[in-house]
């Protein structure tokens, strides 16, 4: 089969933001078309949106249900392969399921569905199916995050035993529901699910932690703040965890900074040195060991190990970002996908993309956060 | 014409490092679709090259003659629409005039030919056809870079007293010819042209100046340095430029700083403040004013002219790198080619990508600084 | 009185770091000269330290009380003015009573004593005597330090939600007790007190959050951690904090992170903008407001406060570090004390100097982290 | 001898800069105090700021002539042991001379003379007397520039080709001089002598390259400009700089670079490695070599060298700043005057301080500078 991947996407109609990421990340490396789509609950909308994306009209739908049977009734070779959702959250659980039971294998915004209950449903049902899946943690995708992996869990720092994570953002510092639709479905307990900030980027710092340590969270103590008068969801908090194997974290999230951008910083110390990674210069890794000079590891050097050149595209000096991390998640499951479309296993260098199970992790942690939040415990144990 | 745009590429086969960027830049806003190509002087390079990127057989060409006649003969809409030339600097030229001879538009990496008197033809044909022609000069794709030209030649800065402009690499800090393709072309006389580093680096930096001030260059005092032993052009250089109305520049190219990157730096002063940016960490700016405090312009934020917002995809915080300032480029370009299609006057901001006037000044650059860095006389005249 | 204020020193000897620091803070200006000590509870070690001092022996003590005693008993002007005391913590009380006893004034390294009792039994003699106390919260003597205190207080960024404070160092993350004279004694409960790490430094942190906020903590949410083996206090910890006003902080301090300094960094968030400081970089101040560049606040710039540009001595771009922010705390009580001397009231400017007051929050805070840490509690009320 | 130094001072009086930081550097360390001065022309001003230093009414002098020569004859131990001069320019060579011809040792603020002449009669004096003689250039005194001269010249970083050195300013870019005391002198040629920003600023940038590598410059091409309009010196220039050896610099100055505070940056890539240090953040320099990450070389750290170690003060991550580097000549001084006092030979590690010698290099670039500045000849040979 010498064609590219033809990927159907549910959401990221026009006023979408992370539609559009999606799209650029399945473009960047010619390795996945977009054949067809229902961008909108507005059927209008929908159709603007697809032929503005040089779709014809006959593959583009009004409804995710219509589309995924319509599609799964043309033949293999035209139909799509995979679905993209990037629908709000209260919107991700229904269409996944629908397009596994037709057979399709799916790319999933996060947080994965709405309640912890739905993800455990997708895990079953991936699992029964066999089907690819993955979540699009994007930070995951930083050539820096798999490098820092890679070390960490070969034990360059020793073992583990603090670790900070925070994700710190001010966009939300007053109340922008109403003017912006990016932030009026985040604030909402009926579009966003039981958390907001944790939910939106808590998330992500929880997953980048466990992502790169391969350690486990068990219990959480942790506070949940709202600070912007009338919101009706967390817009700040911050957690001590203890992970399996002694390890101690810290990880806050907050959306009124005001003024900070996008600044998720992971800092990891184990017995015999430490590593430091911010997302808004992701490029530089800076490693730190007792009794000798700071290291400034730069993507896309020679000297860097071959899970992180497999995810640079250009050579050191010339910075890749957000875009191609987030690319990085649609390639390597292009290539997963690929293999097993040949028979094939999937080779490793292209397989540590999240998936399901990192899905049911990050509900898990939302409800564990909200329990705890809540709670006169100090300690709560990870709700599983 | 609800389609994407077709390209076809010369170049960018096996073994090839720009041309990989070319197409990743033209894939990732899903506005152009690649359509055939020649991509090597070996057909079975060009052939498996075609292949991987889902080419049929027939639109896979041996030589960019035999392409570009056979394209031109193929109906309006399914025949490419503009070709993209991205082979080593001597082999610019032939295709690009063959190209706008059959009436295609053309995309060119820099520096834009061999010789200034190619690039003068090249810059008569462009006039002559009327067709569309963009030179990547990656550097001015950044949303950063459009920021500072507008803040500049509005007058923010007041009258430019001080340009410094430095681009330093190390990559050729020893004699890695033999086992580097990439070097290989970079420092033979045959395929580079009459200058190694300042073709290849100088002309970004000294384009950037000009693009950044709108400032033309009248006379250099320069020298051309070649360090590492058996190289037979500059690998290092530095030239004192005198500006139209009185500002002063110093631009430094090397190749030779072993260990460094790919540190491409401006920084401008004028009698009312001044600005800083380096490429390395693209997404930031510096502004300067006496008496106040320094301020960090970041990609992508709401206070961003509308200029630099049409160059960037991702809200601030969400690094933009060198793929997307290359991608912009194809994207002005596409939006530019849109408008004429439609006969329309192409829009202001996305007319300002380098095009043929930006190669025959960067020729003239070479030109200058080779008589200037081997002359007795310390003040060269711009070569015309 | 036209002469220098008269400094005695107990502590300090061979091995000391800090008594050396309290040295070149007290020399800086040229205000203030040494004319007496017991430097050592070893009369060998205490006499070779003053001759290098170019003290005359007749002024180098064997102990402390001899020297309150004998340096009391001296006329006026002869007599040393004040005392300064930099020995471990379990030998500040004694001494620091004795010298109030006998009309000195003090300068005392923090934490102010070994326990809480003892610095309220302090802050009552400070109180009855009318005697001026400095407790040596160096990072308190940052000029931009000093700079946010005053723009947070006058309500720059709003009413403060959120404060992140962090004090992070990796110099004990290994078992170095007996080979390092510094660590020894803070890892021993005898010498340290109660706590290792949040004595040492988080008392530090949690004196910065108050004194630029000027925000009262209330009740804390703790967790302690020793994470190296054999250790008997504190290494490692972290607290949620509630301060009075609604405002949530977060306070770490670790001494096991494998090869970093002394990353002391303070982030601020309140309604209408936020600020960022590190102590490793400390002349730069980040301030972030919505909708408008970041500013780049830099100590010793015309723009800069009053109080900012008293505790600043060079032009900006001349670095400003830790023995100026030590020897302004120096510079401030000897401003305050030749008022004193002079009858007249100090003024603010010289007047915020850390004193007792804070000397008794720090061991309140110590208590409570304590409490907390081993507390099955989550929230514990400052113990006051 | 169990007393501290004793110096003298010419100049520094009210409303000078660099008195005031010549004696907070000649504090810092308690190894010398301050006996005598003449501190301005106007014995008005001299007395009121030697009372403010706690001088006797004696020993403050109205003429520099009355206070070398009544100290002179004042009994060794009482007079003064050296004299630091630190008045403009034109004020530097009579005093430094006669003291010279009394006996006294010198400390002097550079650039060292006025005219070249006089630095050669200064240092035929020095050689003539063999009286210990410093010239403060300031950053010199830097531990981080001292680790840079022990690696490069041991070979760290191969046969050096290439070293960019700029030191960039702003506070001269308008016409400041009626209002600025500082400023005043600096711009007047019967004050600051044939050069303005280079005799200024560029001598430190000539001294620091020099310093470093060991290398000598053999010819320099040169602009200079003058930016603001009535300015009678040069407020900006440039240099390429060939070295002995074959290493080739490029050196650039400026004033006029507003909103810029004190940016001293040098570059240097020799065959094997590179390394940078900024003066504004001087705590860390970076180490590069091809093939690895690059090496934050930070103050302090146990891995430093020992001629670090002894310019440093307190642990890393305790910023030292330029008080603390200009300390160290006072401090290298000092030790290599008790040295000699003993009639030992001053040990290298504290003999590394700049002396006549390069005051008299620093007037050769200055004439050097004005010559290749105006002359039509591209390269000028160092003036002798």
């Amino acid at each position: 089969m010498n064609r590219k991947l033809r990927m159907g996407m549910i959401g990221g109609g026009e006023g979408s933001f992370i539609g559009a990421v999606h799209r650029m990340a399945a473009n960047l490396d010619g390795q996945i078309e977009l054949v067809c789509g229902c961008f909108s609950s507005d059927p209008e909308n929908s159709r603007r949106t697809g032929i503005s994306l040089f779709l014809p009209e006959n593959r583009i739908y009004n409804t995710y249900k219509e589309m995924i049977e319509k599609e799964a009734s043309l033949p293999v070779g035209e139909r799509m392969d995979f679905i993209s959702v990037v629908t709000p959250n209260h919107l991700h659980f229904d269409p996944a399921m629908l397009a596994l039971e037709h057979g399709f294998h799916v790319v999933l915004d996060k947080p994965v569905t709405f309640t912890l209950e739905e993800a455990k449903s997708l895990q079953q049902k991936v699992k029964d199916t066999g089907l690819l899946f993955a979540l699009t943690h994007t930070y995951t995708g930083y050539p820096m995050v798999k490098e820092a992996r890679l070390r960490v869990r070969r034990g360059d720092l020793g073992k583990i035993r603090r670790i900070y994570v925070s994700y710190i953002q001010g966009w939300l510092y007053d109340d922008c529901a109403g003017s912006n639709k990016q932030a009026s479905w985040r604030v909402d307990p009926k579009r966003s699910g039981k958390a907001g900030c944790m939910g939106d980027i808590g998330t992500h710092a929880f997953n980048l932690a466990e992502y790169i340590t391969g350690l486990k969270a068990i219990e959480i103590c942790a506070e949940l703040n709202t600070f912007v008068p009338g919101r009706r969801l967390d817009d700040d908090g911050a957690a001590f965890i203890h992970y399996e194997g002694g390890a101690a974290g810290v990880l806050t999230a907050t959306q009124i900074a005001a003024g900070v951008e996008n600044d998720l910083t992971i800092r990891i110390y184990g017995e015999k040195g430490g590593l430091e990674w911010r997302q808004e210069e992701p490029n530089t890794m800076i490693l730190r060991y007792p009794g000798r000079p700071a290291e400034m590891v730069r993507t896309s050097n020679l000297y860097m190990s071959a899970i992180a050149a497999h995810n640079s595209r250009v050579p050191g000096g010339h910075p890749e970002g957000y875009l191609e991390a987030f690319a990085n998640i649609y390639r390597n499951f292009s290539l997963a996908l690929r293999s097993l479309q040949k028979g094939e296993v999937p080779k490793l260098e292209y397989s540590d993309f999240p998936s399901v199970e990192e899905g049911v992790r990050g509900m898990q942690f939302i409800e564990t956060m909200v329990a705890a939040g809540s709670s006169g415990e100090k300690w709560v144990k990870m709700i599983e």
